[in-house]
């Protein structure tokens, strides 16, 4: 066994370039990464500012908190759950981290949707543990299926789930995920959910697994609905048997999350006129977004059911995403992600605009991108 | 291979009996933590607030703390490093997570002392790594030797360090450093130093082991000397030849530290006034707590050269330190850390007192503690 071989996120290397060109005087526009251009929500930073002037803290856990998302799956999805099923941790990363460690031992199979976020593949990796990758296209919406986990030969011990799914947005409909938890339930796969986008969903909302299998790992944060990911604040939820387990690595691994962003994530439950309103505005630029694709020549997306994504194919003109989303950075200025950080098979004909910035950053960039994307169309059908 | 069993701290066990009893209305003094009483420095603060107010933040790596980082090692060290060798993490124990998997595959072999701090054979058991502890006792200072290092058979792949070490406070002089260096270059082990307690030392300060060797992976955090545990901010110092694996599993693992935290940590270096004040409150508390044991009837205890402890051996008084630290807790509000959380086997008849915390409860703690132990010693004496 060797120390595995990490790939970067090339998404980080085209951030980097456009930090330098804005630095150079350039006007960029950042698309490529899934973060709310809004700060935390007004009462969060009050509640922020009033400890801060007041407590000098310690290491906390905050029952508050973890009971307050309690009630959240209570009114949200009708589940019931106990406080302790609620691991408060750094973000959705190390949920992930400790999801799995709780769950599965180096040499484990646990599948997962190609595309998917670069991260599952990297943490599965990291921890010494397999990730079977499920090519996942148009005809699936870019999402797993029941039939492609029953067809899985030998089952792996777990599987990864992503409704709405990054990079695509996509949302599995109730009846998908029923049929999902079904073949799992039947196969003993272990489900981890990664529920980060829910809240942001423009049509059915996202159903958690939670609804239908007791025994999942769900992980979540205040990094995409709740607009906070500066804050690093995320939760996992394990299932009764679970818990002492979960709690003993979080204690050894991570220690807890930061009291003061404890402390404004239960304010920003208190903010939902705010937040919604964020959502109104990721509405508004998907909706620009939509009708600016046949313009763009982008006629191939995955179906943005929820999340701030539009994952487009672009194999009539390039067949190197990278390089294509570096040149679209370099002459316009619009930072994008390349489908390779999700897909290192057939992501190289594929990019993923994030479209959680302001409405006229998203107006600027399609006027941008609309006269170099048909540059680039002229350009290749001549070749 | 199955996910194994992780022991919780009993430490917290007793912490929240603590925090039960306070909120009955008992009177409780709080020396179970290595967690400093006094909050983060007052710019820090005013920094956060100033940040708070003006900027919605994003994720985000500081450069200028990276860069700051790289200046401390030079001026209290003498060593030169790159701000690219800074990880910035959520705390020291992610730091170590991402020091041991960038080092180590499931399987390997890590030296570490015993006693020492529970995480270090918790992190590794979690990542099915194999703790290997070495007993140290009085006649080693508590503390790992070369002797006892060359001496392993075969040798283990990596070794973690920790002086000041936790729970003693004891310090490896630069010989005693040097010659566990050597040992581990001729054997081809890997080094991993905490150095969580610099800055906390009360006679010759603590040496870095970079000074030593360039090829060591060193864990570092604001939690101690910058009283800043609450807000989850570590580093990792890795050679350049394991920078960018180290970077890769930072995003995938853990993303960024709380840009927040990032901001407040860059003031915290210019408040060494109020850090050097904190650690004069530390010293006045060590020269109580040394002057008061011989009342306590403690007179076997590791050498606190630094950090904020004492390690004493109650082998006169019980072998269940985990009850005897209860009974203390229940009889007289003074909450302290059972032995058997550092070390499995000798711990049963050692207990730790951290004092961090104002003089004024230590003097409390002490009066409270002098009649309580001389009842316990007289009890032992009839039995």
């Amino acid at each position: 066994m060797t120390v595995p071989h990490i790939d970067p996120f090339h998404a980080m290397t085209i951030s980097a370039l456009a930090h330098k060109l804005a630095a150079e005087g350039r006007s960029i526009i950042h698309m490529e990464f899934g973060q709310p251009s809004t700060g935390a929500p007004q009462k969060a930073i009050e509640r922020a500012q009033h400890v801060l002037a007041t407590d000098p803290m310690g290491y906390w856990e905050s029952q508050p908190l973890k009971e307050r998302i309690v009630q959240h799956y209570q009114d949200t999805y009708g589940v019931s759950l106990t406080a302790d099923q609620i691991i408060l941790t750094c973000g959705a990363s190390p949920a992930l981290v400790l999801a799995l460690t709780v769950s599965f031992v180096p040499g484990a199979k646990v599948a997962l949707a190609r595309p998917g976020y670069v991260a599952y593949r990297n943490v599965l990796r990291t921890l010494h543990m397999e990730p079977i990758e499920l090519a996942c296209g148009e005809a699936e919406r870019f999402q797993l299926t029941a039939e492609a986990i029953a067809a899985l030969d030998p089952a792996p011990q777990g599987l990864i789930l992503a409704s709405p799914a990054n990079p695509t947005g996509t949302i599995l409909s109730a009846a998908e995920m029923q049929a999902i938890v079904r073949v799992c339930q039947d196969r003993k796969i272990c489900i981890i959910s990664d529920e980060i986008y829910h809240g942001l969903s423009y049509g059915e909302p996202a159903h958690s697994v939670l609804e239908y299998d007791a025994t999942a790992l769900v992980v979540n944060s205040f990094s995409k609905y709740f607009s906070m990911a500066p804050w690093r604040l995320g939760w996992l939820v394990v299932p009764p048997e679970k818990v002492d387990a979960a709690r003993a690595r979080m204690g050894n691994l991570f220690l807890t999350p930061s009291s003061l962003s404890q402390h404004a994530g239960l304010a920003a439950f208190e903010c939902q006129d705010e937040l919604e309103g964020h959502v109104q505005t990721y509405r508004r630029n998907r909706d620009l977004m939509l009708k600016a694709l046949p313009q763009l020549g982008l006629n191939h997306i995955a179906p943005p059911d929820g999340a701030f994504y539009i994952y487009a194919d672009i194999s009539h003109l390039t067949n190197d995403s990278l390089a294509f989303c570096k040149q679209l950075l370099l002459e316009t200025g619009v930072t994008t992600a390349p489908g390779v950080d999700f897909d290192p098979v057939e992501g190289t004909h594929f990019m993923r605009f994030s479209f959680a910035v302001s409405t006229d950053r998203i107006e600027d960039a399609i006027a941008r991108m609309i006269p170099w994307f048909q540059a680039q169309a002229e350009r290749a059908s001549k070749t």
